[in-house]
């Protein structure tokens, strides 16, 4: 079973990563960016095919080593 | 508006990170894990309100800068 995990920088944490794409995007001409947040896309493959128990699974992977949730948010899709 | 890219890996390109990942989430004990990849996620804000010039720009920025498309896929999504 596939499972889109999105980790997400919270509102208010700083993002250089961002910063530096927004700024590239303008030096490359594009106007009217304004703003730019990067955050992380996992696709777990796991073998459990009960989508509950996937989802269980993967937001505990999440709680536990996927995402850093004092700044981090996070969601779980079945794919 | 509000436009999500999604910028993962080609089948075939190997993911160093993908795999660390894996074996992470092995070693603290999640089992049948069978695959992992690692992608970006990059949410932009931009000025424009039209949605079809909104994607068309953020297909140039995927290719001018945000995709690497020698080893890199990409998905655009107006939300």
């Amino acid at each position: 079973m596939k499972i889109i995990v999105k980790v997400t920088l919270k509102n208010g944490v700083l993002d250089p990563q961002g910063k530096a794409i927004r700024r590239a995007l303008a030096s490359l001409g594009f106007e009217g960016v304004e703003d730019v947040r990067q955050g992380k896309l996992i696709e777990l493959d796991i073998a459990e095919t009960d989508p509950e128990k996937a989802r269980a699974a993967a937001l505990d992977m999440c709680e536990k080593l996927l995402a850093n949730t004092v700044i981090e948010n996070y969601t779980v899709e079945l794919a």
